[in-house]
C-alpha cells in the first residue's frame, strides 16, 4: 500500500515557529519530566498558540461567515493530486502571484488537473525561522503589521484557480495567502467564500515535481476552528 | 490517486473533548469574531491543552527517556497497512486485552501482517464524550485517577505485538494504552522502549474491515513533544 516516497511539508512547532506579529505564539510548558515516585521515567507538556501560526490550515470561516470550520472540512478536500508551481521572487518580497505566472507554468507543464491541490513554491521556506527575512520583520504587536513583506497570491489568480481550474485547496510557503502588504485580504475572502481551504507556512517544497504527486493535508480537528495546526505530506509515486 | 473510501478516526477537539483527570483540558478562546473596521468578516481563536487528550499521539519520549519525540517520528512509522482487532468488553470495563485475544482473532482473520498499524476496537468510542461511561469518572484532579476504569492492552500483548508481529504502531479507542487501573503503565513502557508510538482516544473504528485498509496517522509536529493532537484516517480500497 502506498508505494513511493513520503515527503513532509511541515515546519516543526516550537518557540521558534513563526506567528503573525499580533498572534499568540507557540508555548510549550513542561508539566513533568523525570523519574516519578513510582520509579519510571515520565515526560509531559501543555501547549498553547493561536490557530494561525506555524504550518497551518486557514478554514473558510476565518474570513467568511457561516462557511466551514477547521473540523468540518471533508477529507476529500484535503487529499488529492498535487501541483507545485515554482515562482521566482526577486528582491521585491511583496510579490503577488499573477494569473499570467500560472498560465506560463501551464505552458510548460500542462493545465492544472481538475480537483488539484495547488502549492506555490516561492522559495521562502529556506528563510524559516528567520522572521526578519521570512516575513519582513521580527517585531511583535500591531505596529509591526505595516512592516510585513512576503509573497502572496493575487486575488485574480485565486479567482482563476477556483473558476477556471476547480482546485480543492491552495497552499503557499509564506505566512499568508495574501501578500505581506495586504490590508483587505481579498484572496482569503475569494477562496473562503467558495469554501476552498488554504495552507500557510508550508515547508520546503523543492523536493516535489511540478505534477504527479499526491497531497494529504490533515489539520488538528478543532470544532469551529478558524484554522488549525496542519500536518501536510506528499507522496511521490515510484517511477517504473 | 487513492481510490477508495476515506474514513476519519478522529474525535473533534472542543471543550467537551476528554482529558485525563489531571491534564489541562482543551481551551478555545475567541480573539475576534465579527466585522472588522475595514468592513470584512473575520474570526480567529487561540487554543491550549495538554498534549494528552482528545484523539492524540503518545510519543515514545512520554515514558522512555531519550526516545523519539512527537516531531521526530518518521512518516513511515505513522503510515501503513491497518488491522482492526475487535475486542468484546463486558461489564468489567477495566479489561486488559490479552495475547490470547489477539491469537484468537488471528485464527479467524490470518496472522497480523508484518509492519502493520494495529487498532483495538473495544466499542468505547460509542461512549464518547460521556466521561463517566467512557473512562469511569467525570471528576477532575488527582483523587479521580483511582476511579478510572476502561480497557487497555496487557503488557504481554504489547510485547507480543512488538516481538512476534513487528508492528509499526498501536492504537486504541480508550484514553490510554494501559487499562484504567494501571499504576505503572507497563504497556506504555514496553512499547516506547522500542520506539513504537501509540494512538489514544481513537474514534469509532466500526466502519473498518479486520484487514485490507491503510492507516495514516499525522500528529501535530511538536518539537520534543511527549504527545500531540492526532488526525488519524483510514483508506478502504475499492473492491473490484
Ligand atoms: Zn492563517
Ligand atoms: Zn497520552
Amino acid at each position: 500500500m502506498w508505494q513511493g516516497q513520503w515527503i513532509d511539508l511541515t515546519h516543526e512547532f516550537s518557540t521558534r515557529a513563526i506567528y503573525w506579529p499580533t498572534a499568540k505564539a507557540f508555548e510549550h510548558t513542561e508539566v513533568f519530566k523525570g523519574v516519578t515516585d513510582k520509579g519510571f521515567f515520565y515526560a509531559s507538556y501543555d501547549f498553547a498558540a493561536s490557530e494561525h501560526g506555524g504550518t497551518h490550515l486557514d478554514a473558510p470561516i476565518h474570513f467568511s461567515e457561516g462557511q466551514l470550520g477547521a473540523g468540518d472540512i471533508p477529507l476529500q478536500q484535503l487529499i488529492g493530486p498535487g501541483v507545485r508551481i515554482e515562482v521566482m521572487i526577486g528582491a521585491q518580497r511583496n510579490h503577488q502571484i499573477s494569473v499570467e505566472e500560472i498560465t506560463r507554468w501551464e505552458q510548460e507543464h500542462g493545465q492544472i488537473p481538475d480537483s488539484s491541490i495547488v502549492l506555490f513554491d516561492t522559495g521562502s521556506a529556506a528563510l524559516w525561522p528567520d522572521k526578519e527575512r521570512y516575513m519582513g520583520t521580527a517585531e511583535r504587536g500591531e505596529a509591526a503589521v505595516a512592516k510585513l513583506a512576503f509573497p502572496g497570491i493575487h486575488p485574480d489568480a485565486a479567482l482563476f484557480l477556483i473558476q477556471q481550474r476547480n482546485v480543492k485547496a491552495v497552499g503557499i510557503d509564506t505566512p499568508s495567502l495574501d501578500y505581506g502588504g495586504s490590508v483587505y485580504f481579498h484572496t482569503h475572502q475569494i477562496l473562503f467564500q467558495q469554501n476552498i481551504p488554504g495552507f500557510e507556512n508550508v515547508a520546503d517544497l523543492s523536493a516535489l515535481p511540478p505534477t504527479g504527486f499526491g497531497v494529504i493535508a490533515l489539520p488538528m480537528k478543532i470544532k469551529h476552528g478558524s484554522g488549525a495546526p496542519l500536518r501536510i505530506i506528499a507522496l511521490i509515486p515510484p517511477t517504473d
